[in-house]
């Protein structure tokens, strides 16, 4: 896609020592070649996509790598939530060994969360490890998922339950792309990027309020800008907690929520960032119920969260004991620790912490909360 | 099971940084619960092991452990090689979540090679990584699988091909557990062992050559030798080159061959140390009609091959073009590059290497060696 925007390229990096990579943000990435000088020496590359992007996009891309293998091959997966899981998955290492990819192959990520995920696995697994680039095509990717190195598939019983800590060599974001995302999937980016701001970033929720119309018209400087930032703060969490020892699991602000929805509901029914927005008023109401923020600050949050087209209420997960559903999902969320869920709260405007709660005042909350 | 050896424990480190960790060789350590002293603490820890060795070890492992953790729960694997996949790995991470472990669950694997390779990889991807000691019961992963943090399942177009380097935080080597071994095992160990001669000591293969009678006859001084200088041996070249990306490749000595005959077979008509054992001499065949050693070498490594029990005639893997079938198996090793195979060879006694030779050449070698 070409580009006519006047926006100059901006890089962030991720410093983790000899895991370190630039992410990439600008116009007229994707179908560049230029994108694509100096990674990793290869003879074969493997695109990875789905059946929703690739038609959009893949063509550009083969085309810009065409020049630096001897060959790029491609795998599409079916689109969706639903098949992030092993079968698909084996689909990428079915095609990695019918054309006899050796251990440099590259692999390049094109796609929403769900396509970086398993390509990021898929690299990390295939011949115990080849390098692969995110090329994201959402928003939320771009903010998020992409960048950071988790990898995963679902497990039947819980969500990103396989996987691995892997850093891609870079990151590319092309904010052309985003004009062609359907608007729903433009929603569930904005809430990774509203989700900034409690947790670290006080005058970036500002700058998101005084600027959420821009961002749903796609207005290309407000979306550079929206990217940069997310991922610098992003990028300085990781930076000092690759792993999720501690300080990392705040990005999680609203997951643990947003994982018993997406997962009560059947993955796919609601989008993970529609999860993640009314995870986030609802532990902004858990935040506020424990004495860590006022009243005044969740209805903020919802109001936001609100605007940029996102759910605020939970769904009902079960017919007799909605709060105890709530309640068996979260426990399996990899943050629990023997079977007590920690949730990561707001403590005070742009401060998030992680703490256990009691079931008695959860349930409560999301009573409060749900339809 | 109770030790009236007098064998003093020994230790073996492996420098790897912030992922080091001891190999402790000794009698009578794997029901002893001091063995499982200052693991990482966890409420959860699971046992993985198979249908034949569940039955002799792990209730006493389950008894050892039981002071040290809230809950062991154990997993019992089908046998063999044919079942080191992704359906039989999923059976670890069903355990895991059908059970609530969290992402500070130890497991411990308690077998051979191939529980040891599956419960490392189930390890690395469980919520992105959970810690894991190795108790192995088999020769051959106690010189040489259980070291290293090598971890991987098979696919059906390759050995290995799906895994990840990671490492585990203890290694407890029981000589007492290789009473019970079969014959057929125990000789396929000492392939492992008789590899750390020709490509890194040879004293060494002196010394297995002057002992390979005690060896075979299990006296407990003997082996407590070997599996020592082996894992030191592995572990001076592993803390080199963790990830190998050049050394530790001559680890895989005979292997190129090896894997090529169990995958050529079918996985589990021949043992893997039976493929390296006759691999080792098809290698070093290949080396000498390079020029690297002479023919008394390899006349000697194929000789106490032999003597410890291991085939030295390979298999025919085709009625029509068997060295052509060695080389399309062959090509997809995870050594190979751009399609070409990259032998490791013995470049003068004790002293391994990695390189090309051309395909002619390699027929004459499979031709000269196969039945």
């Amino acid at each position: 896609m070409a580009s006519n925007s006047p926006l100059a390229t901006q890089q962030v990096f991720i410093d983790l020592g000899e895991r370190s990579y630039p992410i990439i943000i600008g116009a007229g990435l994707l179908g560049d070649p230029g994108t694509y000088l100096n990674l990793p020496a290869a003879s074969s590359a493997l695109i990875v996509s789905n059946d929703t992007v690739a038609p959009l996009y893949a063509q550009a891309l083969q085309q810009a790598l065409q020049g630096h293998y001897n060959q790029v091959l491609q795998v599409i997966l079916p689109d969706g939530e639903a098949h992030k899981d092993w079968p698909t998955l084996q689909l990428i290492f079915d095609a990695l060994l019918a054309k006899g990819c050796d251990r440099k192959t590259v692999l390049f990520a094109l796609g929403g969360g769900v396509v970086g995920d398993m390509t990021g696995f898929a690299a990390a697994c295939y011949m115990r490890g080849v390098p692969f680039v995110q090329v994201p095509t959402t928003l939320l990717a771009q903010v998020d998922s992409s960048v950071g190195g988790k990898t995963a598939i679902n497990h039947p019983l819980g969500k990103n339950m396989v996987g691995a800590f892997y850093q891609p060599v870079r990151v590319i974001c092309d904010l052309d792309v985003l004009q062609t995302l359907p608007p729903r999937e433009l929603s569930a980016g904005l809430a990774e990027i509203i989700k900034y701001g409690p947790i670290a970033d006080m005058a970036f929720l500002d700058w998101i309020e005084a600027n959420i119309g821009a961002l749903l018209a796609r207005e290309p400087t407000a979306l550079a800008h929206a990217v940069r930032r997310s991922c610098e703060i992003k990028a300085a969490v990781v930076g000092q907690d690759e792993r999720e020892a501690g300080l990392r699991a705040i990005l999680n602000f609203g997951h643990t929520f947003g994982h018993a929805i997406e997962s009560g509901l059947g993955y796919g029914q609601w989008l993970h960032g529609e999860g993640v927005g009314c995870g986030m008023v609802m532990a902004s109401r858990l935040s506020q119920r424990l004495g860590l923020i006022d009243t005044a600050f969740v209805d903020r949050l919802r109001a936001l969260v609100q605007r940029a087209g996102l759910p605020v209420v939970g769904p009902r997960l079960s017919a007799t004991d909605n709060a105890g559903r709530y309640l068996e999902l979260m426990r399996v969320d990899k943050k629990a620790e023997a079977g007590e869920i920690r949730f990561v709260l707001i403590n005070g405007p742009g401060n998030a912490t992680v703490r256990s709660a009691s079931d008695a005042l959860v349930r409560e909350v999301i009573d409060a909360c749900c339809e």
